[in-house]
Formats: C-alpha cells, sequence, structure tokens
C-alpha cells in the first residue's frame, strides 16, 4: 500500500508567475525519494475559502499527509491559519506555545541587530501565533512563523511557510520522519535509457509489452530538449528487500533489445 | 470583472519531482500578463479518473477558460482524452479531422527521413486522433499530436500537449485570441520596492495602510534569498482607460514614505 501526500501551495504569487513553484517540486522530490506517492498539487490564491476549499477536498481523498506551503507570515495576505480555521470549523486563538516561539525570535532578531525596542509583540507579531483551536505550532529554526500540525479525519495535516529556506527545514526535521515511518520498508528507485530513431508511436506497444511483464514497473516516455530522440524513464515503489534496481535494470534490458529490433538506437 | 482562468497539468513526472512544472509557470505568466486571472493550478496523476474528476471540479467553480497541459500523445500513459470523456461522460471515437492531421504530421516525418515504411497509420497514431465525442481538435504547429477544444457549461476547455514547445505554440496561437477577446480593455501591471532594516511585522499595518488608500492594488511582501530585505511587489488588474502605472507609483510613493519613516530603508 503507498503512502499518500497532498500539497497545497497557498499564494497570489504562484498565480501570476512571479515565482516558480520550486517548492512543490523540492517537496515532491524529497517525498518521493523516501518512498511515498505525492498524488495531487494544488496553488491556490490567498483567499481564505479557496484555501478552506482545498484543504477539505484534499481531506476528503483521504491521503495519510496534506502539507501546506505558505502564508504564515505577519502581513495581511497571510492567510492559510485563516483557511484551516475555516475547513475544520475552529476558532482562531493566540496559541501560548506559538505565542512563546514567535516572541523568542523577535528577542533573538532585536539583540542582533541592538535594537532594543524592537522586542514588542505587536499585533502582526501576535498573528502569527494565532491558530485554529486544537491545532499545534512546530518550531521553525530558520524564520518567525511558527508551523501547523493537526490530525483531521486520519489525515495528518501540516502548513510550513513559503520561504525555501524555512519550509525545507521544518518538512526535513518534523515530517520526514514521519512519512519513513509510515512507509516502513517502501523505497523508490528510477532509471532512464535514451533513444532515438524510433517514432514514439511505434515504440508505444513495446512499452506495453515491457510493462506486461515487469507489473511493479512503470514506464513513461519524454522528448528531450534537444527536439531529437526520448528518454524513457522507469520507476518502480517496491518493498526494501526486493531488488529494486535489479528489476529496472531486468525490464531497461528487455525495452533495449525491443528497440533495437525495430530499428532504434538506445544510449545508456 | 475578471477573466478567470484554471491551469490543469497531468503527468506523474510532476509528482514525482522528476520535472518541474515550468509550463504551469510559463502559462501563469502569460495569463496574467495579457489581463487575465490564473485561480487555480492543480497537478494530477496519469489516471483517468483523476483526470476526470479535476475536470469536473474545476468545471463547477465556472471559470471562463481551463487549460490542461500533458498527455495527448501515443504511450499507454497518455490519458487526457480518456479523462475529457469520462467528465464529459461522452463516448471515444476516431475524430476524422484529427486523423487527417496526425496522418500529414507522419507522412512529414517520414520523408524528411527517407523512411516510407513509417508512413502507416499504427494503432498508437490512430490513439493521437481518438477524441472525445463533440469536441474539436486544434492544429499542433511543432508536434503530432492534435489539441483539444471544447465548451462545457459555459466554460472553454482547451487540451495541450506537455512538450513546452508544443504547448506554447498552440497556447499563443489559438488560446491567446480568445483570452484577449474575453479581457477586452483589461490590463495587468506590477511593481517592485526592495527594502531593508525594517521587521515584516512592523512593515505589515503601514501595507494595509496604503492598500486602503488604494482599493484596486495588491501589495504582498518577499523574503530574498540574500536573506537580508524584502520585496514589496504591487500589482493591478486595471481598465485600460485607467492609469495603471500611475497608480501604482503613487502607491509605492506612499509606502516610501512610510517606511522611511518607521526606520527602513528603501531601494527602488
Amino acid at each position: 500500500m503507498t503512502v499518500d501526500v497532498e500539497i497545497i501551495c497557498i499564494g497570489n504569487e504562484l498565480l501570476i508567475g512571479k515565482i516558480e513553484n520550486t517548492n512543490a517540486y523540492w517537496l515532491a522530490k524529497q517525498i518521493t525519494a523516501i518512498g511515498a506517492s505525492v498524488r495531487r498539487i494544488t496553488v491556490v490564491q490567498d483567499i481564505v475559502e479557496e484555501i478552506a476549499a482545498s484543504i477539505n477536498e484534499a481531506v476528503a481523498r483521504k491521503p495519510q499527509f496534506i502539507i501546506t506551503t505558505g502564508g504564515l507570515g505577519p502581513t495581511f495576505d497571510d492567510k492559510t491559519f485563516q483557511g484551516i480555521a475555516k475547513a475544520l470549523n475552529q476558532k482562531l486563538v493566540v496559541n501560548a506555545d506559538a505565542f512563546e516561539m514567535v516572541k523568542q525570535k523577535c528577542i533573538e532578531w532585536a539583540e542582533k541587530r541592538r535594537m532594543p525596542a524592537e522586542i514588542e509583540m505587536t499585533p502582526p507579531r501576535v498573528k502569527m501565533a494565532v491558530f485554529p483551536e486544537n491545532t499545534e505550532p512546530i518550531t521553525n529554526p530558520i524564520g518567525t512563523a511558527p508551523g501547523l500540525q493537526v490530525h483531521v479525519e486520519g489525515v495528518a495535516l501540516f502548513a510550513l511557510p513559503g520561504v525555501p529556506r524555512e519550509m525545507e527545514a521544518i518538512f526535513t526535521q518534523t515530517i520526514v520522519p514521519l512519512i519513513k515511518k509510515s512507509v516502513g520498508a517502501g523505497i523508490f528507485c528510477e532509471l532512464s535509457i535514451f533513444i532515438d530513431d524510433i517514432f514514439e508511436s511505434r515504440l508505444a506497444p513495446l512499452i506495453d509489452l515491457v510493462m506486461d511483464d515487469n507489473p511493479d514497473i512503470y514506464i513513461k516516455s519524454h522528448a528531450l530538449r534537444t527536439e531529437r530522440g526520448l528518454e524513457l524513464h522507469l520507476t518502480s515503489f517496491s518493498d526494501e528487500n526486493k531488488n529494486c534496481s535489479g528489476a529496472l535494470e531486468k525490464a531497461a534490458k528487455e525495452l533495449t533489445v525491443l528497440i533495437k529490433a525495430n530499428g532504434g538506437v538506445v544510449y545508456t
């Protein structure tokens, strides 16, 4: 059984094409590498109803984990906790633990810059500690805004900041061990071969043959930027006790023989 | 009234972190630049039910346009048309116009490579012409697989290939004129200022003040990769007859005055 994860990225900047969604890409790579499966990535605007809807929709699909990124900061457009509160039908209240986390960060910041007046807990700072009731803060080892964790209908929901280095730190520290525990002995492996001089449509039945012979392996063809040739990408989620990469190599050999027999060229 | 667009990207390669979603980023940038608003980006696996569900969900939100990318090729994992057929409750049939488009591409390909035997319309080639009933093909000026267009419950749905140069060509040639027509005189403009020495939480009420004074303008703060300072990004969708960039400059000046009065530094 695969461990399913959904990613929800919150931020207008991703929808106006200002910023590439490197967070989703990074998370997808990390989650896959530890043997879990990203089922869906959703990008929504900084609108409370949109955030709440995307969370409710994801919860209804019952993945084991939902990870949101963005919208945890002190400004008006940081609305993730409002969205989660709406989705969970919980009130927003100052979370005492989160308040202490934010306060500690502000003291550190003020001391570092020798600006003692800056330790005051202004309303925007308090805002970062305003959590939906019955949710828990997660320490942010890099930035000021704490993350959030909550269990909802059997799904573990995490809200992480949008700043990549903060998101990556919390993910690695807090979420990776939990996903690994769920995955157990499962692993992911991959292998690519590069081919040319065979039309993609002629290749399709050869891929079907090899996939039929290797039911645990998924093979996908990708056009290359060179405008010639194709990459065949073989992937498998498998039990650690099985020889995952050995199985990929066997399938790649079968493909190679078939492609050459049909006039194609194979580069490994 | 804004013209809303949703983007649905189809492909396991995006969910395992193999490939960055440059298609979504490129489309979001282009769509915004011509004055329309991307409301949501969804990335789903190569699974018919997932594709169909994501399309039905998007249609229910009633954007003016839905654009899908990926999954139009000849291989088994190209399932977009099956997903659209399921969403629209239509049968899959060989579309005569699409068949001619694919055939013509294969003849060109075979002639170019002097491989006359390659003109045959094999099943995988025919597959690229198997469309849901009551949908129309769109010429692909670069690659083999035609795009698809259909109107469903007042929404214009387009399916484009996943290969970036093919997707970009069809979008520019076929979809841009239609979005521009819907947008009418609307335009998008943006302006950034860069600031430092002011804590983001102290900045928040200043941004609120300026947004209250300039209701057409959206201001969002972004952390910079340098780990110091912030970018303030001012954006507006506005009528062509209004001075969009003039309004942004006015708001940026107001912000600058407030930030400096609060001890911050502003770089323009």
